[in-house]
């Protein structure tokens, strides 16, 4: 797919969200850019969406919209787990899953981002990542999600992965032997949250994964809500365990300051439109 | 808000969802474009989307997803009612909402859309449209839906309000007088279904209807589901009676040929984020 970003006037900066159609922000100002050993990072000002971040030409962030997406990813594991003491996310780098994360009374949060620069860079333009990272329960490693899940000798109660999208260089983080992995660092109660990519553009892709993670949890359930910036607008996550029914669970621990997130939203989330469900059916 | 469509060069249309922000489509051709009397009408062709049109510069149908809206707007009304044999739909000149209805064993439907060129221009791009207005049960009434509403002698089980959005020239289709009307020619047992618009962008409009809604019906209640190519990704409808209360109905009455909508999903579309429901409890 062809992404993009900034036009070539910088009045404009567009998400390709198919090969043929995307989202347009007007651009205010250009807060930052830069080409990394992994990705081409800018930071944007726009009118309704404030500061948009765009890494190799598609949405991660933006002021308005990020707690919809940070709210779901986080808040189904963490409200369900009994006690949920270390919490590991690989990802993340903006800042938003750990901030979530820290409004639980977790005992450690660590923060596996591979990118320095996407760190450097949201910590000046997300206020709120800078004071996550300042908390005493939080720790940042720069280090590739898969080579830290190999040498860690921690186990986790919730493993949150804000990867990139399942197509493209981020496929790896969606993919069995990563999953095989990270199961052998969780704990026998734990729970993995894991951002899933796009309903509709993602089928496929959430077909195999349902196809190699049923057999690998006894509990894999995906859940969906809507990003408005991310692709084609509803966004699938998946939630995994040994031990916890997420549909069996009556009573969640919600954290005060939730802008989306409640116990309605959480039930609601699993409930899948035909044309989803029918995917899942097919074999992967 | 400045909406839009095609650009100069016409290899490109674009929806403005705020003034700053919107979605583009490649054009593969331009299939339809006239200014009628009451607006402009433009039907392109695109990759992804397929057939799409717009009504002054805003999205009205695609190919691709039209199935979520429609289904979303007339399905929760239909399942429910015992037995609707007369159903009014206002506004719809693309068809997608009578093709739902017809697949229900209703007696009668009325499609009521004011602008003749859209059915003209529907009829030949839209099949489903030609298709849905061969049924016998269908009557199509070229004319001004506040109009209809005054004259009709007809009462009706499930009214659909398929209107533009709460903001410009369809803002009288969303007024409190409208709904007064309407509820005159609802027979005691009958369902309102409308589309109430974007759950992020028309916050303040969703919590005024609220305000005149809830005094006026016995069970006035929001329901949301996406629409990847309306303004902000999620919709929001209200279903209106004063003797269903949707979320007591044990069973649904579900047609074949669905692609969305389903029980599970017709529960969750109920639940509600912190924020709207925060909108909601404020005065309008």
């Amino acid at each position: 797919m062809k992404n993009s970003s900034l036009s070539a006037d910088r009045k404009e900066a567009r998400e390709f969200q198919t090969s043929s159609s995307g989202l347009f922000f007007k651009v205010k100002k250009v807060l930052y850019e830069k080409k990394s050993p992994f990705q081409k990072i800018e930071i944007i000002e726009n009118d309704f969406y404030g500061r948009v971040l765009f890494l190799d030409g598609l949405v991660q962030t933006t002021e308005r919209d990020e707690f919809f997406y940070h709210e779901m990813l986080v808040h189904p594991a963490l409200a369900i787990h009994p006690r949920p003491e270390k919490v590991l996310i690989i990802g993340g780098g903006d800042g938003g899953a750990l901030r979530e994360v820290l409004k639980h009374p977790v005992r450690k949060a660590w923060l596996v981002e591979i990118d320095q620069d996407v760190i450097r860079a949201c910590e000046r333009y997300f206020p709120w990542l800078d004071r996550a990272l300042s908390d005493r329960r939080a720790e940042l490693a720069v280090a590739d999600g898969f080579d830290f899940i190999q040498k860690t000798t921690e186990k986790f109660e919730v493993i949150i992965v804000d990867s990139s999208d399942p197509v493209g260089p981020s496929a790896i983080l969606h993919a069995r032997e990563f999953y095989r992995k990270l199961k052998k660092i969780l704990k026998p109660d734990g729970l993995i949250a894991a951002q899933a990519g796009s309903q509709l553009l993602h089928l496929r892709e959430h077909s195999q994964k349902a196809a190699f993670l049923r057999p690998m949890f006894k509990f894999a359930r995906f859940y969906s809500a809507p990003v408005p910036t991310y692709p084609v607008g509803t966004w699938c996550y998946t939630l995994l365990s040994d031990r916890i029914d997420p549909l069996a669970v009556k009573k969640l621990r919600l954290p005060s300051g939730l802008k989306y997130f409640n116990a309605e939203v959480f039930r609601a989330s699993f409930a899948q439109p035909v044309f989803f469900e029918q995917a899942l059916r097919e074999k992967g």
